[in-house]
């Protein structure tokens, strides 16, 4: 049974996921899979790039980020998925041995216009390597079940 | 030695990849790996979830059309990467046995502001089932050097 509801979610919300390591070995072989552009491949071939030495490609990045957001929300959420991506920043390469930490807070919470048993949540997901630095920022739109169905908007 | 400079695209730009077949396995090693809610995992549990049956994880389609944008097209062009992606769209879910076919087309081309050896080619890529559906559209700029660096914009 979730957790957490529509109603559970307003724009003071925050939350942190992490840390989560990178390995050199995992960079290497989802960019095999999915994207294998040489900066993310082989570091030799990446040093004459511009990310200047090997980096996880930005797919990778979101897909460890989505795995930390389900393990540390979503499965506890009574979620009805997502209806796509409002935008996506990768500001710093992710390095071989870099430690993610993920800063979750809420941008908005609105019902659904048409359905009285469910609303948006749009998240701002924000991804920290252990320098501080930040690497990546997402912002999604989150369709979440209401705990009681209300009135559309 | 990339084919492909900044200086090859423009609005009329179009290209088609694929198509590549998505099975059952690939959806549920995905999902166990980056995204493990019912609705990607597990047939049964998937039944009661609002995608009414197995469909893969909105980031693996992502993953899938990266790869055969990278084999198609990025792999022989001067391509510096990307800032981040303007928007994705999951329309229809992909189901076990789906094959995947990606349309390309190009809504903008522009130099840097800043600097002379390079320019942005903004893609529209749009997925498409083999029943004709749109499943999936992603707007993303791409930063491409000039052949023969220019002034800037």
């Amino acid at each position: 049974m979730p957790k957490y509801y529509l109603e559970d979610f307003s724009t003071d919300w925050t939350a942190e996921y992490g840390p989560r390591r990178v390995t050199r070995e995992e960079i290497i072989s989802f960019a095999a899979q999915f994207d294998p552009q040489p900066m993310h491949l082989d570091e030799e071939a990446a040093r004459h790039t511009m990310l200047g030495g090997l980096g996880a490609s930005g797919w990778h990045t979101c897909c460890i980020m989505m795995k930390m957001i389900a393990d540390g929300l979503l499965l506890d959420t009574a979620s009805m998925g997502a209806p796509g991506i409002d935008e996506v920043k990768w500001l710093k390469p992710i390095r071989p041995g870099d430690s993610l930490t993920v800063r979750g807070s809420v941008t908005a919470v609105r019902a659904s216009q048409s359905k009285p048993d469910r609303g948006f949540v749009t998240f701002l997901w924000e991804v920290f390597n252990d320098r501080g630095e930040k690497a990546m920022t997402l912002l999604c739109p989150q369709m979440v079940q209401r705990r009681r169905p209300g009135a559309a908007a």
